[in-house]
């Protein structure tokens, strides 16, 4: 949970005064999630992440033996990231907030998307990632839905649909968002689905 | 709109009989659309597309001369396949059988899905692609939904918000459903999102 992080997230190179073990791994763990999300995972190569924190290809290996070994590290670390929000998701008006904070950080929105489609590739290392977390996050966040809305959304909508289809929507407007961010409000509109599903009424809502 | 089409999708290898330049560019380009879909476009190979249709790489390359042509070429036959569908938008149960159609072919999903995703890396030849692809479908979406349900669905959502997000849900449906066939029943989820945009009931929709 805690994770004693000592080091910025990339900051600048350390040829002196080499951060311990552990804060070098979430050095390189950070280095690598903005190469990934900025190339796509099969296209980036291990020498241009050890060149964002100054490791020779080398030291990297020396801390991932591996390009899969490092894309678990940094799928982790985004669940880390995304953990304290989704885990507090008790409502629909939370779900609106966790899209909110993504407008803040595009390059995790980038690197998420993209992962996400590559890990449909045969043998990608991240497919069963990817299966396990669709199926675990809509079970979880039917269940939150369920616990406050009862059995039943509007129009009849089952939690289970609903929180596919808010799932759904929430990839799909990322996907759209990093096309055009100033044309795609992902907030607003994650707000009006969850007004719709929840049958109220979307126009006067207030900011 | 009715291209002359005169050989199977990717038929077997015709070493004899040797079919005219048009065909032989449809056969690559369909054979593109596999490769792509399985592999991703970074890591698809002119050559493995060339094997397909029994081609040597430098024979390809009298057609295709870069991987980025064909790529053009793949997106635009993808084109060809969905606008007869989208072309005919004119209300929200429409919206539901393309999603139905698209159940029936796994591979065009995965390719549209991948793709759209890799456009979003930085210099993707899809790129710009897609961001005209998602602005131009969000109009077009829109106005067929003011034309048949006026300025408000329900809740109160513009036609421009629901065009978004049923566009929206259909990409993160596309992607659940890749990963978990069984567990995601695409054209379902699309008629409750369709049913609860119209204010109507979901539980008694005949099929």
């Amino acid at each position: 949970m805690s994770n004693e992080r000592t080091v910025p997230a990339t900051g600048p190179r350390r040829a002196r005064g080499r951060p311990p073990a552990t804060a070098r791994r979430e050095q390189i763990v950070d280095a690598a999630l903005e190469e990934f999300a900025e190339h796509g995972f099969h296209n980036s190569s291990l020498a241009a992440v050890a060149e964002r924190v100054g490791l020779s290809q080398q030291g990297l290996l020396h801390h991932f033996p591996t390009k899969e070994s490092l894309l678990i590290s940094v799928l982790s670390r985004r669940d880390e990231i995304d953990d304290a929000e989704f885990g507090e998701l008790s409502d629909l008006d939370r779900l609106r907030d966790v899209v909110e904070r993504n407008t803040g950080r595009p390059g995790v929105v980038r690197l998420y998307t993209l992962l996400s489609a590559e890990g449909l590739a045969e043998d990608h290392p991240a497919g069963d990632y990817f299966t396990e977390r669709f199926a675990a996050l809509r079970v979880r966040l039917a269940d939150a839905l369920r616990a406050a809305h009862g059995d039943r959304l509007a129009g009849g909508a089952t939690p289970e649909q609903a929180a596919t289809l808010l799932i759904a929507a929430m990839d799909g407007l990322q996907l759209q968002w990093s096309y055009a961010p100033g044309a795609v409000d992902m907030p607003d509109l994650m707000g009006v689905l969850t007004d719709v599903l929840r049958g109220g009424e979307t126009g006067d809502r207030a900011d």
